[in-house]
């Protein structure tokens, strides 16, 4: 797994908050799962060229760490295939302090759908990283 | 799946709120996912008589349907297994206007801890209803 | 008044988190009040059959006991009467870890509006626990 | 009662905002009210010179006018008077665009607690207007 | 400073609560800027007779001091001048427990827009305490 | 200004959100100022390897351009000094839709706390990149 995460871009980071901890006082995993999916409707966004894009499904999640009030997460993302309207993305979480993967999501799906909020082609086959996409469109 | 929802609980409604939307302005996948786990959360505090526990694990989530602003979904649990130390719930929402499943989670896992973190044995081997357990500890 | 709140149905439960709590250190009224107004507008729109309701008054509120961070409340409420565009409700509001009364709420008034948000007759005379209303209007 | 709101001091004004909003899209009275009891436990605090304040009682509430998005309102308190671990409050809502009264609550009664979470005096009778209060103690 | 203080209209206060705290267990500047800038557009409005303002510039900000979790701060705000379409305003934020400063910012430029969010004169050249202006316009 | 752009590195996206509006409509300068404080609280708090740091001064703050909700922005922060108990960073904000600066923050200084909440020497003289500080502390 640390090959596949090398190629995982980590960007967003956050500072666990008294308001993002569960009964046991370490994160919570509900903010943690609201924390990815607007990262990955923001990956989505970016690299699909479309605002409206809605969370499909996610492969299941496996929490093998946490972390405590005051330690620093990052999240990572990776496009990992292209349907006609669909983007796949893997998403990893670490542990900045303690270098720990907090928890791994093989795949989440994002759809691009049209104004009439139905899933639409996106036209795309593979990931772009200069950001050029949303003025082509 | 309809026999198996039925043996669900929903207890739990949410009014969808301004900031419960995605960019396609349906109800977000983070906000829902949040409010399961602390349903969740609270679900296993209550048969585990025990005030600390954390999200171990989910199965796959497909999200079928979505709700939008304003519309009312509702959220359901409930106990499928008891390991030494966990209890494995299965979970539901429906959008109570549109009268569709949003999504099933056919495993969400909670685990028992001790005051230090560590997972501790639970004692429990079936589903209460009386909610007496929080005054056995 | 135990007789009275056996007719009530707790559903919504919510776990005392560190942004609920007042100066004190104990569940804040103003949550307690924001959940309670939550709840009582969803049940009236469910009641009802109308997405469009608001709060016109609510009688007097004692605070009898309270929570701690940590501990888990239970919300309930029970339509009492029927006016011409208006519900009352009876609410209640427990704590699940001391079995305690947190407080009870004799009179909530919701009343349903037009799209011009103006009182309008909602056709109704008796609670219906089956959940038909928002399909037929 | 004009009269007896013109001795009222308007101090906190809130701009209404989209998680501000009910379901017919006009001020949600759980806002208000969580606002009204943050006012009155910071009027309180103020008053007493003790930190440690909660709320007991609030007389009943008529919600007379209401507030739409982006319009602005203004909360207003006035210590009535003073028991021996208490202090009662008048409190007042106005809408500084239309100029209407929101609503009024003729009691807020708050506690004095100690450390101990205990009710405990207070030692006070009348208002003071010199914030001296909190430098005593 | 103090005679420039005199002059300022110290009105909205908060309370410090857990998430409003920075790593170091003190008021997060994150959370004051916030709530000055909210303060700053609800002068502007009411001086402006206008709800449509938007933050243009602010001049250096120093925190000398800070507030600790359950202490009150207060804000002041003032006019200092008007140009075409701009209000400028001095802010002050002021820690009630402590006495002392917390900090002061000299200049905030707020402006009047237009429909179209182009700028847009105001047609004012003093401060008005009379809050009139929201029922001329 | 361009070539000192290239420096900073641009890591946290946030979509701009209901919540986060002002009265015109568009990206309210508060939560913009939030988010730059929390992102300027992880960046010192990585590169002083201490997870006390406090914001002490920010340099004007120009906002040149904006963003409307479901836009994308952009925050970069990079080094720009050290003092015996600070870190100056310089912090920039762009519309990744629209590609405009929103604004720039040429000083944001945040200063290293010890346990007793005062000022201590970081120890350091120049930017890391490896991210390895936290592990010799």
């Amino acid at each position: 797994m640390a090959d596949e995460d090398d190629e995982i871009t980590f960007r967003t980071r956050k500072w666990v908050r008294p308001e993002d901890l569960n009964p046991n006082g370490t994160l919570f995993g509900g903010s943690l799962l609201r924390w990815i999916d607007e990262e990955a409707a923001i990956y989505a966004i970016l690299q699909l060229g479309n605002g409206r894009v809605v969370t499909k499904y996610m492969s299941e999640i496996n929490f093998v760490s946490s972390a405590r009030q005051g330690e620093l997460v990052e999240m990572g993302l990776r496009a990992t295939a292209f349907g006609r309207t669909s983007i796949t993305l893997r998403a990893a979480v670490r542990n900045m302090i303690t270098r720990r993967n907090i928890l791994t999501i093989e795949k989440v799906v994002m759809v691009n759908v049209g104004e009439d909020g139905v899933p639409a082609p996106h036209g795309y086959t593979e990931i772009t990283y200069n950001r050029d996409r949303m003025h082509l469109d």
